[in-house]
């Protein structure tokens, strides 16, 4: 197999599949020599089924690197996510919560540490959590080198506290804070963002989930766990579920018989349709507000700015693989990557 | 800071973000300085923290040019889409309107004028709006300088006024006319647009709304306020609402209390996640069927094809921001951008 | 004219229109002509209304071309994917399957034939189908170059038969065999695929459908004809239904008064809106579960890994056009391409 041929079939290779850069760990990663040798046999028709010693080889290292990463998973990294955030409660009851933006370093999966943005050192920020009727109070702190705001999406506020930059507030400059003050209406499943040059901002970190009080479910169900589950895929993050890429992201485990209240956040660029393996997902709210019929999916499509809300019974025992249905989102030949997770039930 | 550490500073910037062309309004705009300086500082491990000029410039330069373009909205441009057309009753009670596609100069947003094709020299084209019942007869005017046809997407036609072309019909020729008729046999929220080349020609501009009846409300609300909201993203006209980009696109004004009906189009190539602020989008129909359980939403995915019909109650005073949630599709490190908008309640 | 000014004009249509390497059958393409005349009549101030006689030709010589290529539906090519798999009954009852996974070439078009991957020779696998209440046995025989596994996709079984390379089972290597036992325990419309490099081995061809049982109808109508319609985008296959591209794309017939049930799989890497001319579509299922309130739609999006199932009335004689209403997935200047097909009604 001369050189030339090699790197023809690489080519043909890298057009047809269309690899994304973030599934090459190293750039002094070896060639695919499995696609080169595929085509090389293809190629052959002198020899058409003969056993190809280089294609032998090939597939053995690439299952060994595959298993490698695979088996990897979940991996340590540096820095969590999401945590619940307890608030300071004012004289007048007021919960009042701070959220400090600054520029970090995130370690998004082992090797992979990046220039991000964060509420309080977190990717997401802070997971808030109140009552229905409470007077809420959040304090901005932009300790970032550049101006922000948040807006509150999902959320009722008065205009003024909507934050949005040059629509309803001046951007927050880099040494100040601004001071959003919210009645917490109704029952909520809502996010804030950052709404100044959100395209870089959010993607950079700056999001987390806002609730208001217990989604109501069918047959008044109390759900033995309940996640944020925030989708991500642009910017310095990428492909993530809460601010993570396999092998790094989180798997969640239940018992036999327990159920689990997932709320999606799509805080991202793109529409992704998340599978669930073995477990039904039944979907009982959307944007936060309770469906009049839920129904049942396997995989279910969440856009840019919207929630889904599933409930899961883990009825089967077992490692449920969880993922993203964008195969280039979940899947690589270096093995799995990206939006994949497991739900693992005992 | 040399040369060489910003331009890379660059570099990494615009792979990360892949900021789209259409965000840089000049060619001659200056380099993102905000974003060499923040490489810059996370690139300096003497001064972590030490306060950098440059970044002081920076944001504060940018601020600047985002509250500028922001705060220039909304833009006047010339032309305006989507206007009603008033039919010609014929004797015998046919109601007839004529479509002229023509090559135009369409101004998408001030200083962005384009190569567009249009009907009656309107993007989106006129809106047609008949009643259950109806004769309708459309007269189409070829004086493009190509081959064109119209398909009535959503509108029960017979098949050989279906407008595909090379199935149904022959393509129009430049200079010719051709002459669709239709029942308007059920209440539709359709529209129609060329099936000939339809990957340049309905981004170009040529597709309009075609609406029968008046779309049935929950509890037979009247509402106060009735508008078409088409969605493009590809070809001469790119991300725009109703044929204008951000800042030209036309904000919506409600008084307190108003109920507004909005049948969104999507004209275009991609999905997009329509979000609006502070009011919520009751969910009544899908491509123009009502639906038996509306839902609420305030994220909202359409597809290229699809038409959803939503319900908003003014029930809150303010300035409330109206956009696609792909976030590079709505915003930029130069201020909004593309698919961004303003339902205003006074 | 001069060549410049046609090559500026090409330059700029191809970054307008961002034409797909798969609409441009040939390498040596005439260049297109009509685009070049179009600029070059809007450049020149001078006769802004003059005929043009390139234009007139380019447009005539498109046209031809268009016809010629749209008339050539439904073109004849090597190889149909999807086909009934008959089952070999064992002794106590199990229904055997053998799926072989075989590296193929795989005629899309006529004058496409890509290097694929597939079960039994066909693209999509064959189309498997059981009754609730079955034993079924499927036996994999890997005679692919590299490890694959079967994963399935809306079926229960047990935890260590969900075939996730590196997850619940070891890949299987080339020249080996697994056997995966499932209980067919309720009705469903599934489908099975690769999950071992599946952004390759699904592309490629490794997928097929696997229903249990009726789906329940509204009014427990007994559809006339029901198929699988299968979609994918990328990879060795790129945009096709069913495995096959425009002009190759299958025509579905069916006699006026006929109903018609259709499962649509995505089994690529893109949502698709699945617009059918003319006929209503009642979507009844989503993920293979049957929907309490079943809603009518003209536009239907598929995002990868979901099924929907909408039945269909053939109450309008003619040739209705079927296709991703993503513009670029099945127009293009050169006629219809990628995902196009037709059903007729006589």
């Amino acid at each position: 197999m001369t050189r030339t041929k090699i790197l023809a079939g690489l080519a043909s290779f890298s057009v047809a599949l269309a690899v994304p850069w973030w599934t090459v760990p190293q750039e002094s990663a070896p060639a695919p020599a499995a696609a080169a040798a595929r085509d090389t046999a293809t190629d052959d028709p002198a020899s058409p089924d003969a056993p190809d010693p280089h294609a032998a080889m090939d597939w053995k290292a690439m299952d060994k690197e595959m298993a490698k990463r695979d088996k990897s998973f979940p991996a340590k990294t540096k820095g969590t996510g999401a945590q619940p955030l307890a608030p300071k409660i004012l004289a007048d009851g007021t919960k009042q919560f701070t959220l400090t933006a600054q520029n970090i370093k995130w370690e998004v999966e082992p090797g992979k540490t990046v220039d991000a943005m964060a509420y309080n050192g977190q990717i997401p920020g802070p997971a808030i959590r109140v009552d229905v009727g409470d007077r809420v109070r959040v304090i901005l702190k932009n300790e970032l080198r550049e101006s922000t705001v948040i807006h509150w999406h999902g959320i009722p506020v008065t205009n003024k506290m909507d934050g949005v930059a040059n629509v309803t507030q001046d951007p927050v400059p880099p040494g100040k804070s601004f001071t959003y003050d919210i009645t917490a209406s109704r029952q909520s499943v809502g996010w804030f963002h950052s709404h100044h040059d959100g395209v870089k901002q959010v993607t950079s970190g700056l999001w987390g989930t806002f609730q208001i009080g217990d989604l109501p479910l069918p047959g008044n169900v109390k759900p033995d766990k309940e996640i944020p589950f925030s989708l991500q895929d642009s910017g310095a993050l990428g492909l993530t579920f809460n601010g993570k890429s396999f092998p790094a992201t989180a798997p969640v485990r239940l018992k036999k018989g327990q159920s689990l209240l997932v709320h999606y956040y799509n805080a991202g660029d793109m529409p992704h349709p998340m599978h669930l393996h073995g477990l039904d997902q039944l979907v009982v709210a959307k944007d936060g507000f309770p469906l009049e019929d839920p129904y049942k999916a396997d995989t279910i499509l969440i856009a840019p700015g919207e929630r889904y809300s599933v409930l899961i019974k883990a009825d089967q025992l077992g490692t449920w693989s969880w993922h993203c249905h964008i195969l280039s989102h979940s899947e690589s030949s270096k093995g799995m990557t990206g939006m994949f997770t497991e739900l693992i039930v005992t």
